[in-house]
């Protein structure tokens, strides 16, 4: 039978999951899609991630494709997959495309946000999506540091040790910090992230928030080449992936 | 001994309460903040709610006061209650106020924000805190609608039946529609609000986005006093109690 593939859009709330990739403990938006994906279409399915996000990481736009033999067209999948996923998967958009075409073999844009909440106490409609900060962060200096990262550097400090890659290279395009009443929201777009490295920028840009690093420092930083220099890995769940956008 | 009364701002995430008072059946945001003090202070404690909120429904500033006899300071409360209540409940803000200060026999203005989410399809981290319509909506409609609710009216069309009250007379202050990128939200302050009155004025007010009602026959509907002529009641997930501000 001829083969098709699908790409879809895929947005999720990363609260009650094990992340994207499947595990044999506990359960993840792969395991999910391949198993709605089955139900529906009758066959078995393997979805391809863009993005394998980490538990309890958010995504309003992570993308996957996979390869179905049935004639449902491409563009019905989300709709009748989004009855069967539970409902804090949604797809946002399916189509069909070309056969070989794979979302971590195109050159592509990412966008994330890192959400910190602001406060003296923490408001509990805010406490799923974002990092609680009480001490005081002064977001000047924190765009300042912010500027040093952007561009093309070896990111090698802000890359969880011991994740494979060959190379630590990434060109981030924008690093922005912006106020939203009570929110501080790190958004960030560029070519690609290492292992943690939203996470850690995020937790070494509060730090510098904070008073405990200078901006200028994200220069020493990024040279040393060494986990260790950098700050804090802030937690998952202020994170959300965004955007995908593909150049080809 | 002495009693102090105690006034706090409480906020919390309504999704896994049966609404703020007290029952029989179901976990309720009074009944965990009586439970949480009791065990903080040694002794039995009834607070008083100024907002009795539904099931569902959200707070970032209600307010209750409660009596105490022990020699915690006003103040400390907030920091050592939160230390005891579920992460979907924080108290902002803790102070002693006047014996016989009481939040529901004081003239107040009251803040809501009724959020609505537009998309083709649910987005996973907005579904605790938005209703989700997929039909689109044209916000001047929407507004010119609104208009007609400001001020001082009858709402007793806007008042879910069998709610026991003398008068069904309320003075709206403001109510604006705001675009916030994929949200709209419809804010409201007043002096008070009848029963599911927001949840009543938002279903109507999607109606008219919708292109079902006209704006001018918010007239003839304030003019019935009548539930039956009003639109549908909005979902409680929605809806979010944002401040409340006394004026004595």
């Amino acid at each position: 039978m001829e083969k098709k593939r699908i790409r879809m859009i895929v947005a999720y709330d990363g609260t009650n999951y094990h992340g994207w990739q499947l595990q044999n403990n506990g359960i993840t938006i792969e395991a999910e899609l391949n198993r709605c994906l089955a139900d529906l279409l009758g066959e078995e399915i393997r979805v391809i991630g863009a993005s394998r996000t980490d538990a309890g990481v958010h995504a309003l736009g992570n993308v996957a494709v996979f390869d179905m033999t049935g004639r449902m067209p491409g563009n019905k999948i989300a709709y009748a997959l989004n009855q069967r996923l539970p409902e804090d998967i949604r797809i946002q958009k399916s189509e069909e495309v070309d056969g070989d075409w794979h979302p971590r073999r195109r050159e592509s844009r990412k966008t994330y946000e890192y959400r910190i909440y602001r406060g003296e106490f923490p408001m509990p409609v805010k406490r799923l999506y974002s990092y609680f900060v009480y001490t005081p962060l002064d977001v000047g200096r924190m765009r300042e540091a912010a500027a040093y990262l952007e561009g093309e550097h070896d990111f090698k400090s802000f890359c969880q040790t011991g994740a494979q890659v060959e190379s630590t290279v990434r060109t981030i395009h924008s690093l922005w910090v912006e106020e939203q009443d009570s929110d501080l929201v790190v958004r960030v777009c560029g070519s690609g992230f290492l292992y943690n490295m939203v996470r850690i920028m995020a937790g070494t840009l509060v730090e510098v928030g904070q008073g405990k690093r200078e901006p200028e420092s994200m220069r020493e930083i990024l040279g040393a080449l060494d986990r260790e220099a950098a700050g804090p890995t802030a937690p998952a769940h202020g994170l959300t992936l965004v955007k995908y956008e593909f150049m080809s």
